[in-house]
């Protein structure tokens, strides 16, 4: 593969390069890439802005993820938290540090998986910054969504007797992460052993890998008329989450262990690993389904949505948050969220 | 001093600690800190979007630029760049890569500097990432401002025959960058030597650490019915960002060397270091200052401001960019700016 030293274009050559990858703006975009700052019409709506930082090394190891993949993903875990909100993503800019071991041909790898996550969510490019950095691979990411004011879903709004909700399926990504480890590890005690990751756990490694928004669950609450009262996305894992809701609506919860929705590849790779399906699934993350809370009436809305599962319910603050196990015990959910410090 | 680890507090604490900080919100912010997006009232005008990365090693030095001008500093360079489109800044997310090098006071003392240019520019914090680094020092900043969409000033709006002014004095940012970096290796070489910065050298040092981003003349802008044909900030310096301008308004220009604004300890420093006064202003970056261009028309308004001068006229695209000198020979001007690669 061709190889092209980041120096050779120089920081502008490298940003029209980026420039060009980007298609025609929505219109919502005024002004994208190219002036001191990108202008957007919010058309009387508010504004939402969010933004993530990732670390090589913290974030992702390059070991075994590859940059189109990081930059999908990185693209993605963004757009969640816009979703999050029950607000769509229209634009973003994405700032990199990068050194002089990154060939351009490495910077399009990534910037042609940011653009394929834009593609598909109809996200705009918008701006960023590149610049050089002796410290190995840093991302920053920023997203502007849009949302008439209430429509907008936060964390503090969950009500006694609601139910708590989720989407898709938990542990995936978690036990994803699991299995390229142990390839990483098979392959830094023998290089020449080739890293074995088998078809049967292609679904744990996509997750992991190429997370997606959950985008269609917004679509489904406009189409049907639902505004849940507490919404935020699975990244650290649910039982951090669900503390946060809690915490913020000064409520608290009875979830059910027998309601976690888990994929049959989780069950089977878990007990492979020696890992509980249960402790995958609360303290997982990267999953990045929704988690969210809504009026009791609106059952029979999402009951038959194969996609949301009803794991419990919004009890009194005094009653904290806790989990009723398969046999009938109550166990004291706490944060096990992800930790990088 | 004290030092807490911030593993101590781990991440969740440290985001309460910077939370702590942050005061009443402005009535443009919605929602703050706390949920996956900030929320902002857009109240009908446009919004404007623009990023900046900072690299430890990079873009500053911890030997000689401490935590909290670095704080104060990284957002100004932020606000410039809504300014420069003509427009006013009203929030940013400041996101932050730190190795465990750092203690909680360190972060603390970062945070001051950023919450001291908030309170002056009355900038709401409303979001960001903290995460740990093994890599030193990475900051990401986001800004968000607004502006009525006849208000906001492009790159690509001058015309010929425009005048081509620019804002406070030029070439002080980069003598102060040179002091520092002076001083620095006298002490490298003798330790016990303590770095010698002379009162005299104030203005230098604080246009390098502590810049300022000009509110004020966008100000006067509004209140004298002024509406540039294009502007930038000088981040790179005058000349690469005049090759901006042009480039982007399918445009030349002739400035004047003779007109070129320089202060008097950067003629006294220059003369010192032996760097040519013109070269610095040209070619230094740093400054902050404000390029913009406007019809003659303009010119008895902007005459009797202190803080702006003409440089020169905007000229037809075949003319190309050119600097008349003292002496009358007419130099060809070229990219010098910042290059990080």
């Amino acid at each position: 593969m061709k190889r092209t030293e980041i120096s050779s274009l120089g920081e502008f050559g490298l940003i029209d390069r980026i420039s060009e990858k980007v298609p025609d703006l929505n219109k919502h975009t005024i002004k994208g890439i190219g002036d001191d700052a990108a202008v957007l019409d919010a058309l009387g709506k508010q504004v939402l802005l969010s933004t993530d930082m990732l670390v090589e090394g913290i974030h992702f190891d390059l070991a075994y993820v590859n940059l189109n993949h990081l930059g999908y993903k990185s693209v993605i875990v963004n757009l969640s938290d816009i979703y999050a909100m029950n607000a769509i993503p229209k634009q973003i800019t994405v700032s990199i540090a990068v050194s002089n071991r990154f060939s351009v041909e490495a910077i399009d790898e990534f910037y042609d998986g940011v653009m394929r996550a834009c593609a598909r969510y109809e996200i705009d490019l918008v701006g960023g910054d590149t610049t050089s950095s002796n410290l190995g691979f840093c991302i920053s990411i920023s997203v502007i969504g849009y949302a008439v004011p209430s429509q907008i879903v936060y964390r503090n709004g969950a009500q006694v007797g609601d139910l708590v909700c989720v989407t898709g399926d938990l542990g995936a990504a978690y036990l994803g992460l699991h299995l390229l480890q142990r390839e990483k590890e098979v392959f830094i005690a023998n290089p020449k052993m080739q890293p074995e990751l088998k078809e049967e756990n292609a679904y744990l490694l996509r997750r992991f890998l190429l997370p997606e928004a959950r985008k269609d669950i917004i679509d489904f609450f406009a189409q049907t008329n639902i505004k849940p009262t507490a919404m935020m996305d699975i990244s650290d894992g649910l039982s951090s989450e669900i503390l946060h809701i809690c915490r913020q609506s000064r409520v608290g919860a009875l979830l059910e262990e027998v309601q976690l929705p888990i994929h049959d590849q989780v069950r089977k790779q878990a007990f492979e690993f020696g890992i509980d399906t249960t402790v995958a699934a609360l303290s997982g993350g990267e999953d990045y389904e929704l988690l969210f809370t809504i009026a009791p009436k609106y059952l029979e809305k999402i009951a038959n949505h194969f996609e949301i599962t009803v794991l419990g319910e919004i009890l009194p603050e005094k009653e904290s948050v806790k989990l009723k196990t398969k046999s009938g015990n109550l166990h004291q959910i706490i944060a096990q969220g992800w930790k990088s410090f």
